[in-house]
């Protein structure tokens, strides 16, 4: 096995994530709807989005130099617009929970959770502008003196997305005190199908960047 | 900075998590006694021992490689040395959480943080396993075919390890219902140094095997 053979772990482990989300949130829970009376299917906006719209595409878009053809210009080019679309789809889901406390009179920005996800979000915003920064202006020299700290950067901002989305999880099940016993295996299957997704989208890079 | 930069930052924020973990399990809560009457005396050893006993271990023995002087024989018995030491101090934390289930009649192994966390510290040991047995009888050649995979599964592992404590940090806290506010952001601010710790010596593993 190399590079290849995490990538295609990655992927089967992304699907399986998603999949096991959407059973979770459309069959277990309330559905998911943005413009909804129902602040629960608001909520699920969230967890939806957080996963496919940032966590699945960011993973995808760190994965560009394995899976797309074409120049090294190219994949930059598939890279950026991934995380670009990644970040306003995060967004979305971001805009979701803040609705969702809004409709139920809590408090925002609470728990580790939160924290943890808002941090890694607006760092995650930063580190897009310096790397578009970089691409736009800089040298090939200062590119080159940059490139081990974007790389070190992105795999850590992915890394705690990953936790954010666990912790999430997490306080979500035990909010829900005594689910059923199928729910709370749906639940736990699906976050270790993230937490490998992140394991193999990172081991990728990791091996690449060895060889 | 360079790699020792981040060296510096992993200790700070691991010396920082340690210290506001004790004050949370110390002042906050019950205390620390594997001995005790008290279930939640006992509970208490579980997160003490998995981030002081096991996962700050594990963190220096990874940057062996930067911080202890020597030949990189030295260095390669202090890494299996610290790993040991960190897997013998899981155990007795693991063990006081069986202890505690036990002592409150719940079932074990029941959430997404036990599932990540006894899954990564099984996977842990076949690694130290596999580590050993390549330094004893693996050839020069498969020992460099083997290096970055034990690289990338060691920082996969380490990865999961820290998700395994911030979902477990999580569970105690939504468990906690309404802790007063300043137990609330003790809890937050412990599950970011645990997290940062955890990126600093990632990062700090990346640049060097980059350079």
């Amino acid at each position: 096995m190399n590079a290849y053979g995490t990538t295609i772990f990655a992927h089967l482990f992304g699907l399986l994530a998603l999949i096991l989300l959407l059973v979770w949130l459309l069959h277990y829970r309330e559905g998911i709807e943005y413009d909804s009376d129902d602040p629960f299917r608001v909520f699920n906006v969230h967890p939806f989005m957080m996963f496919f719209g940032f966590i699945f595409l960011v993973g995808q878009a760190i994965l560009t130099y394995q899976t797309v053809p074409g120049t090294y210009e190219t994949q930059k080019i598939v890279h950026l617009t991934l995380h670009l679309i990644a970040i306003i789809l995060g967004i979305v889901g971001l805009c979701a929970v803040f609705k969702f406390h809004d409709m139920m009179n809590w408090a925002d920005v609470d728990s580790l959770h939160s924290w943890i996800g808002i941090g890694t979000f607006c760092l995650f915003g930063l580190q897009w502008l310096l790397g578009l920064a970089f691409m736009l202006q800089g040298s090939t020299q200062s590119r080159a003196a940059m490139a081990p700290w974007h790389v070190a950067g992105g795999r850590a901002l992915f890394f705690m997305a990953i936790c954010a989305a666990l912790t999430g999880l997490m306080e979500r099940y035990t909010s829900l005190k005594q689910p059923p016993q199928g729910e709370t295996h749906l639940i736990n299957f699906t976050g270790l199908a993230i937490l490998l997704f992140g394991v193999f989208v990172d081991m990728t890079v990791g091996l690449t960047r060895y060889s």
